[in-house]
């Protein structure tokens, strides 16, 4: 199934993509996306419906986030060997993990706000997984059973903030808008192996991150079990997986976001997202 | 107002504690305190009820966590100088953030599991900051207008997750129980100046940590302005402000916890928690 949250800000109501690409309303079946509401058990009697009775929604307007909110909105660092190398840094040893404040979900066709006093404010193309049922000490081998499905992610960042201010990444992973996800919630059935699929990003029409989560040093499978170790997941959480090389931190000279630019950020299966950065007010 | 939440894990009320310190339900008045709940105009509401019409619970048995869930768990790191020093860690030119999943949320009197594979869980006792209303781009000045109460925290923290594992802090923070909160949420009004409470902790009787809020190196005014000048702050968000000296890693020789041990946690005003440790199933 490929889910979707459609209609103006804080007003979204949940639909289904039918076998035509028409949205179809789901408002009336489901309250909407977010925790529970995407758990394995919801999302299996969201299975049993007839798409084909549900209303057309002949215009659904703005797509929001595939989840209207998050329990926590978690991230992988540094797992393409490309982009540790670009970030000057070590390919690591075990996932390094961190996290950005829930008030950052943003739509993924919503502007971009470069924060107040920002620089260096970056984009970072990433697999989103969605967690569907409570996941603690969970094998390698059971992993992928924890998962409802996967999103396309840019994990927008501010460099200054991240890596210059003292102390953790949060900093500069946080602020209202670095959090564009969607626009759809796929199902994991109709993903299969997700270690198969192409992510790109074009700034301003030219490709500047160009990989496949192949190149992932540690893989879903790998990180669910690994996060499982030291929390319990929950339903509704989201994890992005970390970014392939390309970002403007890496590049020479560095390139960081201006006003005006726009970012069209793809996931091969999940969708394409399109944001033009702004300056805050 | 002194809010809690009584009843057995999953089925909490909300209630109030009287002038003559009894527990009245708040049930038939609100759905729970978390997030828009604890909203200032929510506070506001509450406030105006007769609790004398309210019903009187004669035995409120268990104390949950006074909120049910948390938008956000953030943590100030290294927030007293003689704890940043026995920690081995130059004392912070500006605040140090991070987060624990909101996971770990617990009751006061609840267990603290020692995680699997754990050898280095250490306690924290921290002032609690509980966020009434939307705060982005705030000035020290206005900073304490976004409060909604105060609470008593205990920042459990896996010290070899936390420190020897590669990346973020976030790792030794977030395992299930690690976050008891409460067993009051004490609206702001009642507390005044949040920098001049006594915090203690106790370990099986001795007492180990030993401080007040006026040690602090940023006070919540601070911390509060500063973090949203990177992230937009939202009801119900919680901020644990930072330990004194006196944590087991900074002991020579290091003490951790053992299943049994005992920790009583104290913030003035804010009321005692009283955990015992055991270890993962």
């Amino acid at each position: 199934m490929k889910l979707l949250r459609f209609g103006p800000a804080g007003q979204e109501k949940p639909g289904i993509v039918d076998a035509d690409g028409n949205v179809r309303d789901l408002s009336g079946k489901v309250a909407d996306f977010a925790g529970a509401g995407v758990s394995l058990e919801a999302l299996a009697e969201i299975a049993k419906i007839d798409v084909t009775t549900l209303p057309v929604v002949e215009n659904p307007g703005r797509i929001g986030a595939c989840l209207a909110s998050v329990p926590n909105f978690f991230c992988v660092g540094l797992n393409y060997a490309l982009h540790a190398k670009e970030s000057g840094m070590d390919a690591p040893a075990e996932p390094i993990l961190f996290s950005k404040a829930s008030s950052a979900l943003s739509g993924p066709f919503d502007d971009v706000i470069i924060p107040r006093k920002s620089t260096k404010a970056d984009w970072e193309v990433e697999l989103g997984v969605i967690i569907g049922k409570e996941a603690l000490y969970v094998s390698e081998e059971d992993a992928l059973d924890y998962v409802a499905g996967y999103c396309t992610i840019n994990d927008v960042s501010e460099r200054e903030f991240q890596i210059e201010k003292l102390g953790q990444w949060i900093k500069g992973k946080s602020a209202p808008t670095f959090g564009p996800v969607g626009p759809y919630l796929v199902t994991a059935d109709e993903i299969g192996d997700p270690q198969k699929l192409d992510v790109s990003l074009k700034l301003n029409g030219e490709t500047v991150q160009d990989s496949n989560t192949s190149d992932m040093i540690f893989s879903v499978r790998e990180i669910v079990s690994y996060m499982s170790q030291f929390m319990k997941l929950q339903p509704g959480d989201i994890i992005a997986t970390g970014t392939p090389s390309g970002v403007g931190m890496g590049m020479t000279p560095q390139r960081f976001l201006k006003p005006g630019d726009v970012m069209e950020i793809t996931v091969e299966k999940l969708g394409t997202q399109k944001q033009t950065a702004v300056a805050a007010e």
